[in-house]
Parts: structure tokens; C-alpha cells; sequence
């Protein structure tokens, strides 16, 4: 039996993204699509139609025509009771209200920021800090709530924290320093990123990024214990910029470690990392991929591998200027996929496996 | 009376943004053009004529139509007696061979790697190593030299350079990190970055590149003692990266510093900073310009500043994950101007005010 | 006495590019910014202030200082008796009531196309139509205004136009399909091309475009007569893309013409091309230069030439798919400056010195 | 029985393409790799090698593992008779004195322009004139070989062709004129577009590719006689121009034709377009996909479809500047699937069908 799953914010380019990899998923079928009132009461396809004629279906692969002919409802409407498992891909404002509603029966996985940081508040990267679910049992005591809200992080975070986590296992992490040249697709096509300011350029700044990655790295990273999260005490420091590449964002990172830790050392940490997700239909194998080419890895190049679930490695060499020892890599990390929808579904993937789900 | 000038290896890119920044030069007037053997003997015009009929002149300045009609000697065959300055535009291979034999007779400021690193030779940037420019009569002597070479850094070393000195001047910097996101002209066009790469991409590695960025970062903010420079001691570890930009170096930089210094501090420093320029034609005021828009600066909108001799920075915010005292920012500076053939012809101004040209 | 002149739409960015172009014009001076209500009563610096800190100037050249802090004031508001011309750069909407309520007292010159296609009303490209000014008389008579309302053309049309016209005079032109690839500024800010579209791609689609160029190059190159202007009859086909381009539009255009035209026929009646605006300050020398490098006109390349006032013509070929006799060419033109502001100043010019404006 | 395929010029960017399409062909199998000499000896993986420790590998899709590992023979000493099919990926030059060598014994289906001339050669495009193979026979009498070469035509062609082929047969062509905006990995990579041009700019030229396109469309799409193809009579009159797109070339089309054609009367002959493919492992279906998203087609969303076989075609429109009756539209090809590798491998399928191969 398939688990019924309702896309909330289905319109929307992040919504497309969960609509774009369910069509084969072995374990979820697509029950329900919600979205604002503008688009509700139309079928899905109508409900892309632009007034310039354009079809907004924006995602590579084809519009599943299932999916085109279902109705979208009203996402104030929607009864979360009506689905197994919610997915979130609404804006973090909409989210403060819409979110605990349904969670109140009903999971919801969110790539939502509203609920990060809240202390009774995940935020699972599948691989990294699967332990830190059962926090979802505290959530739900203390809200009252038969479902709860998992949020993923910021995309930013995701492959930073997954090609940090074996580090910090074998050789504690004592400092972090990391620049990213980050995709287009981060900022969605309402208020995205205009070609004016991409072509040719770089922009330094993307409002919030850094503080996201910064906090949200410690919590990930940090351990559960009795009373919560404890976030991981090393400083992460952060200066995002946006590139003129469509997806998957790069990131140049330092790292200084308390233990000694050769390149080769790194290199075999991360190789050797095994994130316990044996099994589960989205989880990429490996979850780390280290190219051995120096000119890798490259966003438009490395960022599908594995259906953009693997975090690709490269330029593994050591680092002195933050501390004794360390290493210093570049990632790319796919944003809209590992970093998004996808990596929202490898959540519920594992909270079924873990029983979270039922 | 306007001091002669030579500039050899013409025809390529570096030497072209020579011939483009000369024309309304107040102190310079072109005597000669050399290039190798194969330009030797035609008018520069017909020196760039290609094959499929293209004429390639590459800088946005249009071409000069004196120096066009000028002939083109072999570099080989090039007396340097017969000038007053050579501005040395050749690869590094030439350089080797062909900069000691004009340097006999005759100054070479050089954009070539090939002498940065002889313990007799400066690397200068006007306004941060002026002094250095005293190890200049040890090279004449040691070398029995009535010239001399004096390179100017990899065109990536300028802003870093540039910019941390005042910091240095002030707080002392005990450790620097930085990614660059370099322009594509620094790779030239022969043997140049391929659209195929370049578009909708980032490459993470430019070869010899972070290795040269280190040690002249170093040599640059050294001190010059009875025997010769001392390098800084501060570590320097750096991630260069290529993007899609035509050109304009951008660096995210992260800055540990001895001394306790504030945001406002360093933006102090910065915007007091005074290389001791005033008057030299070429030089830009001021030498560092902060930003206050925190979305530059950017590569395509800032690169240009007084000519794109003013290294341009922004998002100056506090740095900790270094060391106790610190910030970080990011600073673009144009490396085809100021990071090459104009900034050559200030390292000359400068030479000529404190004497060392004559 | 310079001429006292308004900016209205000021904020915008067709607006912006008046303000880029004005600081240095001999007989303008700028004595009103006027723009919508929410900018209105801010001086002009403040109100290109965006919510999230950024300044709102997109010109490359820097914001002149006076301008910066000169009042907004509102459109709807604006006395226009209070200058001796009126510069229109807003939407096409707002300038339907505005324009006309202006022109009552004053002459308005327009970038907005809200009455390009009345019959009391010329579309002035200087150079190429000159003598369709006259109409303007009748349109005051006609409408009672002591102004008058006198658009630029579409931008894609001015190249167009322009290069047709010497060959409409000498040879008759009896056809022309011309396949645009036009630059991201011609749409604008608000609304305008995303990097997700425009990177590594082409739009084909420019929603009314393709209408406009037809209709506008037809009434340009017509023949004003006793009832107004005569359209010309010749059939005008156009495919109008987007690429990744910044600014300079590029057309691809195939003529066919009454008379014989040899390539070196059509080659001399553009090079000899005289608009009649010998003297003006804005007007380029030539109205039309023809590049002998088979790879140009590029748009990054050629769009800049005279302060992109020229139209750069390259590939000039025989064509006779359309017809016996032709030619076919590429041509550039800077759609924000000759195709927009700065074409806007030389009309204003030109009805200066044939004494429309007084 | 798979046929056992060699791929001439393996190493190369349009060989690659080949070894990216056949690990999962049905009816092919890669028996032999050649090169040049400088690769000749290793495996295939080493030869992709590149001094700076880059892997040239080029392809979306993963280099397939076993074809690493074969070994690369040199193309001058490859025995063809080895194999059933050679598929030559070679330059033109080498073309030339290679391709006749191997027919003596084999056919070869070539992606080189050599022999598209010739009176005897074919230009195949399946489903456009595939009874166009006849003409190998002739070829094999007169030059006394057992097997053939047939190239198929430059990738600017195909797509051209292909749409041009349902109109001709319904309402006859008249005439054609086009402007294509072609992508940077047509020209591939030794000598390929750099970034410096290709970014933010078009580049209007591409030398020698309209005198092929003109020259090609002619003869495919003209009729086999007794004494050979007889070149279709209509112009083709083309600009040819390069813009910063990686695959996919697109093409603005506007075609005069004899009978009546309504914009209807095309849409119908185009999707009804059916070029007797049914079965062949490599043939789209359908040969032309119409899109009905005004904006569309765009290369970056359209060539994919299909694995790059489809053509896509959209706004399509009434034409009447080129004679009585036509229509115009616009289309995108993949110019590295269709359009080279894998439109030869659908050559090969097709004369393996019709018994040309055996």
C-alpha cells in the first residue's frame, strides 16, 4: 500500500520539484495538490497557465499528465486528515499558519524555514542526524499534535553539513569557513533572480543566507540529548553569493579539526561515510562522492549524479590558516534536488523506515 | 619630455591593454612594439589580422590608429638601449630569457610570473610596498645591471594585497582565507576558458594559481631588511575558482587579526588608507573604495572604478571563526587593469617619482 | 539658455538612462524628476533606496550628485508649464492620460508607445524621418495643445529603420524579413527576463513586438502628404527573440529591393548616409558604420560606438530568396541609448533647430 | 547477432557523443576505438587524460566502464573489414583519406563534411528522404567497393530540413530564409568558442556553415533520378550566428510556398509528418513536436526531447513578405543527438533495414 501524500504549494517552483519525482516513487502517491486561492478549484495544468499564454511548468523532466487533470484545492481548505504524509513547499509565512494545522493530524515535511528553529524542532538531513527524530515525539507531546513539522534545512546547509558530519565524527570539527557561489533556481521565479543581474556577474549577498547556514550547521551537527539539541559548538562562518548557474550550488570550504587529519585521512572519512539509509528508494549511493579529477567538482557537471542526491568532493588538500590541522574541499550540492523536494521525501522515506510514520 | 616606452609581446591580450591605457598617457610615449617572430616585420594592424579574416584587437578602448600603423620588431632582435622603459607583456617562458637581456640597459616592469620569486626582485603594488622598490639597486648591483626587472603580482595577489594591508598597518593579520571567483580574461584567449566550461558553471580550480596568491601576498606585505624581504609570517590559504565573468576578480575574504578591530574599525582604516600616490597619473582616488549597498560589490558593476585602478569592497562584517579578532568581506578588483597592464604603468610613474627610472 | 526639462517616470529605468545622459548635454538642464506617488516627496537618491538596502541605479555611469538629491515629485501632480520640455519614460498605461495632459502646454517627447500609432502623431527617428516633424502642427491644431506628444519608436525598430532607409532611397526596398535576438534591458526591471530564462537559452517569443517593429518601420520610412503619412507599402516579417545579451539588439535582416543592388551598391549608400543633423549634440558621426571584420557587428562589441548612437552594419551579402534584387546584413544597435534615452535627446534636438521647440 | 560498430575519432567530442549513445543500443555493439596516433596505444580512459590531470570526457552521460578500458588503435592502421559498421567522427581532412579507405570493405556513416558533395554521396536524413539510399549503390558499382560512405548533413541542416520536408511535400517550397542562433559545442572544443566571445555577446558568423546549409537543404530534400539527386530549385538564404548556448541549435524559419498554407494547413502536415521510421530503435516519435506555449521552443528546455531526436517547433505564423502564400516558425534541433551521433546511428538503423547494411 502506497502512503497518500498531498503537495502543499504545488504551483510554486518548489511545489513542482516534489511533483517532478513522485511519478515513480515506489512508496507515496500523490492524493492531493494544494495551493493559494488563485489556483484553487482549476486543474493543475490550468492552474500554470500564465496570462502571456506561457505554460509555468518549470522542472526538466515532463509535467506527469495524471497530475496535470488533478483539481488543486484551496491550501486554507485543505484537510490534512484526508493524507498520510503532507509536503510542505510553501513560503515561510504562509507556513507559520498553514503547517501546524495539518500537523495536527497529520506529518508534515516542510522546505519551509517558518519552523527551524524552534527547539522542538528537527531539522533532518537523511544520512547526517537521522537520530535526531525522535525529537518529533517531544514535538508532538508538547503541541498535542497526532502528526508534527520536520522542516529540511536551507539548501545552502545541506551539503555543507553532510560532507562536514564525517569530519566532525573521526576528527571533531573545530572551525568552519565557506563561500558559495550558489544557483539561480535558490531564489525561485517570483522575485528571482533577474538575468539583468546574473549574466556576467556575481552578486555577494543573498539576504539571510548566512546566518541560515551558520545556525542551522551547529543544530544539525549538534547532539540530542535530554533536553533537546544541543547545538555543535565550533564557529561556521559564511559569505554566500549568487552565481550565473541555473542549479546546484558550489561551496569552497575550510575546515579546521582538533585532531590531526591528513588529506588522505579526509579523503578516506569521507569515502568510508555511511549515513545508515541502506534501502530507502531516494538515498544516493554514495552520499559522498569524491571525484578525483582537479578541475571537478563543477556545478553544471557534477550536480545529477545520482539524481542530484550525492554532495560531489573534490580539491581535497590541507588547510593550516584556521588552525594546527585541518582540510580545506569544494562541494557541489544539487538544491533544488537533495537540497529540496527530493531530500524532503528521503525524510519521509526514513521516517517510515523509523517508525515515525505509519 | 615624454619618457620612451616599449612594449613587448604587443600583440597579445596583456599587451594590448598596454597600447589601450597609453594613448592619453601624460609622461609615456610608445617607441616600439615587439612581439615573437612571426608579427616581426608587419604593421600592428596586419599583426592582428587572423586568418579567418577577424582582426584581434580585444580591449573595449578602440585602437590607437598611430600604434596600428606602427611596425612590429621581433622580440628577440629588440635593442632596449633604444628606450627608456620596457613594459614586458610575454608569457613566462619568454620572459626568462628575454627580460635580463633588455634589464642590461634598460628598467622592465613585467606582467611575466618568471622573477617574482628571486630574493632581488620586488614585487610591487603602488600604494602597499612602495619601499620595496629599494631592492631594486641591490638586483642592478648584484647583477651588473644599468636596468633592472621589477614584476608586478598575479593579477588575483593585487586585491587581496591591496587590502589587507591597511589591516595589517592597523591590527596585524594573523591569518587570511579567500575564495576567489576569477574573470575569464585572466586566462587570456590563447589556450583560453571555453564557453562549453564557462557558461552556466563554475570551475574550482585554476593551476598555480593558490600557490601564487600565498607566497606573494607574503613577499608583497613582508619587510624589506638589510638582507632583502622578509616574508609575513601569517598563513594565507586560498580557493581560486573561474566563473562566467569577462572581467573583474572577486574575493570573499576571511581575516584574523592580532589586534582587536571592529567593523567600523577596518572600514576606517580601509576608507584612511593613503599609498602615498598623490599626483602619480595612473594612480586612483582613493585606493580602496567601500561600498555602502550591501549587494556590491559585483564584478560586472564595480570592476571599472577610476579606470579600474580602485580595488572596490563591500559586505564588511566581523570575522570569528578564525581567531578572537577578525572580519571578513569582499572586495572585486579589475585584474586587466589595476591587477595588470595599467597597474604596470604606475609601478613606472611611481619608479620615476622616487628615482628609481630616470 | 539651456532649456529647462523634465524626467518624468524618473525612478525607472528608461528613466535612469535620461539622468545617465544629461549631466554633460550643452542645452539641457534638468529642473524636475517626476515619478509615481510612491516615490513622490523623497528626494531621488532615497527613492531608488529598495526594502532591502540595495540602491535602485542601474546605469553603468555613475548618478550625478545633483540629481541624487533633487525632490520627486508626482506625475499626476507635475506642472509641465513649468519646463520647456518634457521627457515621458513611463509605461505605456500611466502615459495615455499624462501625455496628453503635459502637451496641453508643453512638448513631450516619449519612450512609451501609447500614441505611436494615431494618425496626428510622428514616430521621429532623427536621420532617417525628419520631415514627418511637420505633422506635429497638425497635431496641435487638431488637439488644441500649445505642446505636443511625439514618440520614439520601439527600440528594435530604430537598427531597422535606420538601415533601411538608404537603401529605400536609392533601391526601393519591396521586402524584408528580419529575425531579431534582442538584449534583457529592453524588458525592464520590473517584470523582466529571469537569469533561470535567459541563461544558456533563447527566448523566441516578445510578446507585441514583432507587431510593432511591422507596423512603426512601415509609417517611419512612409511619405508625409497632404493627409498624413502614407505608410510604406512594402511587407516587413519579423521573429523577435531574447538572448543573454545585457544591452545591443541584434537583427539578422534580409531585403529585397525594387532597383538592382549589388553588394557594393548597398555598401556605399550606407556608408554615405547623411541624416541632416550635422551640428547636434547627440548625433553620431556616422549614422551608420559598416565593419569590414566578417565576425562583427557583435552586440557586447559594437553596441558602445559613438556613446551607442551608431548603428553598426557587418556581413553585408547578396539576398535572393526574397525577391531578384537584395541584400542581407547584420546590424547592432544599443536599444537603452540610440533605441531609447539618448534617442530621445536627439529628437528633442533636432525639433530644437527646425524650430518646433522654442 | 549485435553488429559489431567502430568509432573513428573516439576521443574527440563528436566520437564521444557516439560512445555516450550505444551502451544501451539494442542492435549495436562498440567493437573498436580509433584515433590518432598521440592516442593510439592506450586504453581509452588514459587517452582522455589531459596534461593538467583534467579527464576529457565530455558527455552528460557517464563514460560507460567497459569502453573505458578499451584500448585505442590508431585510424591509420584500423583494419575496417573487422567490423559491420564504421562510424566516423574524424575531421574533414582526415575524412578524406580515411573514410574511402574503410568503404573498401565496410560501410561508413560519417558526421564529416568530405564527401557530402558528391555526385554519388547521399546526404541521409532518416525519415526526410531515405530513398535517397538507393544512390549507395551506384556509388558502390563506381568505385568499386564493397562498402560506402554516407555522411549525414551539418547539424544546422537537420533541423531545417526535416520541417521543411511535410511543406514541400504538401504545398511545395518557394523559398526559404533563416537565421539560426546555433550553440557553442557545434564548433567543439579544439578551437572552440571561448567564453570571452561568447558570453553576453551573439557572434554573427560562423564560416562556411550557410554555403552548407543553402547547399544541403537543396539536395536532400531534391529528387533521386537516374542520373542522381537533382538539387531541389528553391533559395535558401541563411545568416548563420552563434550565441552562449551549450547544445541545441535554434533556428527562425520563414518560407514562401507555392500552394495556398494556412497556419493550420502546416500545423496539420507537420504533425501528421510521418517519415516511415515505425520500429527503428533510434527514431522519435513523433519526427516534430509543435509546442503550443507561445514561448517555446527554447534550446535549454526543448532539445532533450526524445533523447534529442524530436524537432521542436513553435510559433508558428501566417508568412507574406516572401511571396503569396508561407508561413514562418521557429524551431530547435539538437545539434550534437539528431544532429551528429545519434541521427548517424538512426542512419545506420535505417540502412540496416533496408538492406543497405547487412
Amino acid at each position: 500500500m502506497k502512503k497518500r501524500v498531498a503537495i502543499i504549494g504545488a504551483t510554486g517552483i518548489a511545489g513542482q520539484q516534489f511533483l517532478a519525482a513522485l511519478p515513480e516513487h515506489p512508496d507515496f502517491e500523490v492524493a492531493a495538490l494544494a495551493a493559494s486561492s488563485r489556483s484553487a478549484g482549476k486543474n493543475y495544468l490550468d492552474a500554470l497557465r500564465e496570462p502571456s499564454g506561457a505554460i509555468g511548468w518549470w522542472c526538466d523532466e515532463e509535467l506527469n499528465e495524471t497530475y496535470a487533470q488533478m483539481p488543486v484545492v484551496d491550501a486554507e481548505d485543505f484537510d490534512a486528515a484526508s493524507v498520510d504524509i503532507v509536503f510542505s513547499a510553501v513560503e515561510s509565512d504562509a507556513a507559520k499558519t498553514l503547517e501546524p494545522r495539518y500537523a495536527q493530524t497529520t506529518p508534515v515535511v516542510s522546505t519551509a524555514s517558518a519552523f527551524r528553529y524552534e527547539d522542538d524542532v528537527p531539522i533532518l538531513i537523511p544520512g547526517v542526524n537521522n537520530a535526531h527524530a525522535a525529537l518529533l515525539q517531544k514535538q508532538q507531546t508538547a503541541r498535542g499534535w497526532r502528526g508534527f513539522v520536520t522542516p529540511i534545512p536551507n539548501c545552502t546547509t545541506t551539503g555543507l553539513a553532510m560532507t562536514l558530519k564525517p569530519l566532525h565524527d573521526r576528527f571533531g570539527v573545530r572551525g568552519v569557513v565557506m563561500t558559495s557561489m550558489q544557483a539561480m533556481s535558490g531564489a525561485g521565479r517570483r522575485g528571482g533572480v533577474l538575468g539583468l543581474d546574473a549574466v556576467e556577474n556575481v552578486i555577494p549577498f543573498i539576504p539571510g543566507e548566512e546566518e541560515k547556514v551558520q545556525r542551522e550547521t551547529q543544530k544539525i551537527l549538534g547532539a540530542l540529548g535530554d533536553s533537546g539539541i544541543e547545538a555543535a559548538q565550533f564557529p561556521v562562518s559564511a559569505t554566500c553569493t549568487r552565481v550565473g548557474v541555473l542549479d546546484g550550488h558550489t561551496e569552497a570550504v575550510f575546515v579546521a579539526t582538533k585532531e590531526a587529519c591528513s588529506v588522505e585521512d579526509a579523503a578516506q572519512a569521507m569515502r568510508e561515510f555511511d549515513g545508515g539509509l541502506s534501502g530507502l528508494p531516494s538515498a544516493p549511493d554514495p552520499l559522498i562522492f569524491l571525484h578525483e579529477d582537479p578541475f571537478r567538482p563543477q556545478p553544471r557537471r557534477d550536480r545529477d549524479r545520482n539524481n542530484g542526491m550525492t554532495t560531489v568532493v573534490g580539491r581535497l588538500r590541507e588547510e593550516g590558516a584556521l588552525g594546527a590541522h585541518g582540510v580545506k574541499y569544494v562541494l557541489v550540492s544539487h538544491n533544488t534536488k537533495m537540497g529540496a523536494a527530493r531530500g524532503a521525501l528521503l525524510v519521509a522515506e526514513l521516517l517510515m523506515r523509523d517508525g515515525f510514520i505509519r
